[in-house]
């Protein structure tokens, strides 16, 4: 039966997808099956489709729904939930080859494909004097529909918002293969339900993003970047909350001291291997008023114990700076291989999260790093382990759980920015409780009552 | 058979609720059958329970769906589109005592019952040197639940975005009288899919919301506002789409003739009679920056061949100024009965929409007198009429329709920011078209089957 399905769907999809535009080879699949979370339960699809338009999207899911088979979207692969991972026997709709980008200068909006990495559109919005704002670190590398997926975040969130704040219009492809055009190039619009916001981070389970209009703002002000090295942990938390409490800094960035080391090891830039914490933050103010809060800022950090404050309006020393709290990931990555958190709690709470980690990987004998976009209580800690011990991947993976039970407790969230996908999925019914994880199931059904967007992903089998 | 089942249900109602929450006596049913729209259609409902918390809300939503009973949510009675217009048998929910506020400075959030009122919020937010920026021109009488349940909008939207971009969390009671606590106190949160912003603009047709956490930023710099007149509009639309092509100001207002007559009828603040618009435009920026911005407005207005430009940082005076502005709606109101439009389209339309509104209020004999948010295109074209007049009635309600029809036509949407309501809801199927509507009604279905909330709002019968 299964056998003749495949058959079945595989030859419709040769028929009615372009030339190309169907990968069958196992080598080829293989390099479809898994995004950076590098999923160990990945699965292997029965094809990949590499689609170039709506209309190809639409076909890949008609030919799937008539046959109730799976369908997983991926972007450029640069997930860290497993939200790409592929389903055995389920076919891979790629994006990666969707990639035009329209700016309308006037609109002061962007009409963009899912494919288009974020980096790329910034660079389309800036030749028009405009700014796309949301920058996950992965900028260079992900693509826009990831970050709608995901409802991405980043680092200049803390003043600006994440990418459901930027979206106003999309063209998703239904679990039917129908396409819809919801929203538009209209800041506002209140005709019928907010389903563009549904949709964002709604990581594939509802429809497939084709196409979004995208909100541009004015070019962001070459900002005064600030780097703080301090002796304690709690001093450096206790200057973020103050900080925070007195205005709203453009990014307000906090790494550890084995964060700091692993920067240091990979990048070489003489930072202070002895500190216990480091904060990076900028100020896109102008001039006068970024001068008196960088000021305030130095000020702050002083009180709180910073043994070196350096403030820098360069551009390129700005870009050398924060380009260490980007590598962060990769840098700790260089230690082995990683269990990647993403827990959020308030703002006041962010020291008990930090301090409960800490606890954690002594109880759990495994090393967490922490990096944090700290300004927005939203933190990476990074748990590093041996892939071939199978003693500490296995209190790795309780440490994982054990972070994420500690951030709920905290009144946080289990994911901030990257998503729920496979990897968070058996901790989303801790975290949402059974009315509002019921709720989400009743919308799930209500728009794929078959199950087949990205199956498993956010709500594991259906 | 309907006899019993009020009974029933009224002899529930007071039983279960609070001495004095249920109200029955025809003159008190009387005052919460309209809103602001003075929807002619408005019902009769069969009690009104003024909740006092959120049990009081759960206890009426199930003794509603017990029996299959309409409930129509409403708040402060300020909405625009009737969607809050009673509905005969139905129980109406006023949430109007429900006010309490706190505010978490450290946060920079605010927890709110939904009738607290928009200026409220601001108010209880100035306190700790914070700012609720929406702003609906209702602002000191619209309450926040009905800012949410609408996605209220308001002057300052054109740089700080409406009211869903700072809506953190939300209590809500489900159609079956569950309540349920959505997002929270975290400025990323992406865990499950979005339904804080779902129901957001959702008008109680899913759920009534009775608290909501409210992203909070630091307080508003004093601004320099210019106010410039035109002798023709289409001056005035060429130097808005030139000005939001070159910065993103804090407010950038329009108003024709008619409505500068009105406002100078009832205010006699020595307005320009003449003048074939107006435009009020503000930036919040530091100084330096307001300064340079305000310079080259009022380069740019000239250009376009403003007669008169006149610009201030007094706060006093910006605030005179723009109490015009707010004021236009009940200054046209004294010119007759309206019918008040909401419409929006993309920025670079908005002349061939208002020129259009022109052609269509000559046609059709009646007056259209034009304010518009110009700077995010929502416009809101007042159509006045003697109430007493059939004739002229029906060419009003004929020019109502044909200008959301022109604005479909340009790209543009229905409403913009005050709801579909009951008032819009016959052209809401025009402007998603059927798949759109589709799909909004599978949510619908999916969370209020019995279809008791809000019933006609948004969708009409289902």
């Amino acid at each position: 039966m299964t056998d003749d399905r495949d058959a079945r769907v595989l030859s419709a999809l040769t028929a009615e997808l372009p030339e190309g535009a169907v990968l069958t080879a196992p080598d080829s699949l293989q390099a479809y099956r898994r995004d950076r979370a590098e999923d160990p339960d990945a699965g292997t699809p029965l094809a990949v489709v590499r689609a170039t338009c709506t209309e190809d999207v639409q076909a890949a899911v008609r030919i799937a729904a008539r046959d109730g088979v799976g369908i997983v979207p991926r972007g450029a692969g640069s997930g860290l939930s497993g939200g790409s991972s592929a389903v055995d026997g389920a076919i891979v709709v790629s994006l990666e080859r969707m990639r035009q980008i329209t700016v309308d200068a006037a609109l002061q909006m962007a009409v963009v494909q899912p494919g288009a990495f974020n980096a790329e559109v910034k660079a389309a919005a800036s030749e028009h004097g405009l700014w796309y704002p949301p920058d996950p670190s992965s900028q260079e590398f992900c693509s826009i529909g990831g970050n709608i997926a995901t409802n991405a975040g980043g680092l200049c969130c803390v003043k600006y918002g994440v990418t459901t704040d930027y979206v106003l219009g999309l063209t998703v492809v239904l679990a039917d293969g129908r396409a819809v055009k919801l929203g538009g190039p209209r800041l506002k619009d209140v005709a019928g339900l907010s389903l563009t916001k549904l949709f964002v981070g709604s990581e594939g389970t509802l429809g497939i993003v084709t196409e979004a209009t995208l909100r541009l703002v004015p070019a962001q002000r070459t900002p005064t970047t600030l780097v703080a090295v301090f002796p304690t942990v709690a001093g450096a938390i206790d200057a973020v909350v103050d900080i925070r409490a007195a205005m709203r800094p453009s990014m307000l960035e906090f790494m550890d001291q084995i964060t700091i080391n692993a920067v240091e090891d990979m990048m070489r830039m003489e930072l202070d291997r002895s500190a216990a914490a480091m904060l990076i933050v900028q100020s896109d103010e102008p001039a006068e008023v970024a001068g008196a809060q960088i000021e305030a800022i130095e000020q702050t950090c002083g009180l709180h114990g910073a043994t070196e404050v350096y403030a820098t309006s360069d551009p390129d020393e700005s870009e050398a700076l924060i380009e260490a709290r980007r590598q962060a990931i990769p840098a700790v990555e260089k230690r082995g291989a990683l269990l990647l958190e993403d827990v959020g709690v308030p703002l006041p709470r962010l020291g008990a999260l930090i301090d409960g980690m800490r606890a954690i990987a002594e109880a759990r004998g495994v090393e967490i790093a922490v990096v944090a976009h700290a300004g927005d209580g939203n933190t990476h800690p990074l748990i590093v382990l041996d892939p071939t011990d199978a003693e500490q991947r296995a209190q790795a993976d309780l440490a994982f759980g054990e972070v994420m039970a500690l951030a709920i407790e905290l009144g946080g969230t289990i994911t901030g920015e990257h998503g729920v996908g496979r990897l968070k999925q058996p901790w989303l019914a801790d975290y949402l409780g059974d009315d509002v994880l019921e709720l989400n199931l009743r919308i799930k059904k209500a728009l794929d009552p078959q199950n087949i967007l990205n199956p498993g992903a956010i709500f594991g089998p259906v």
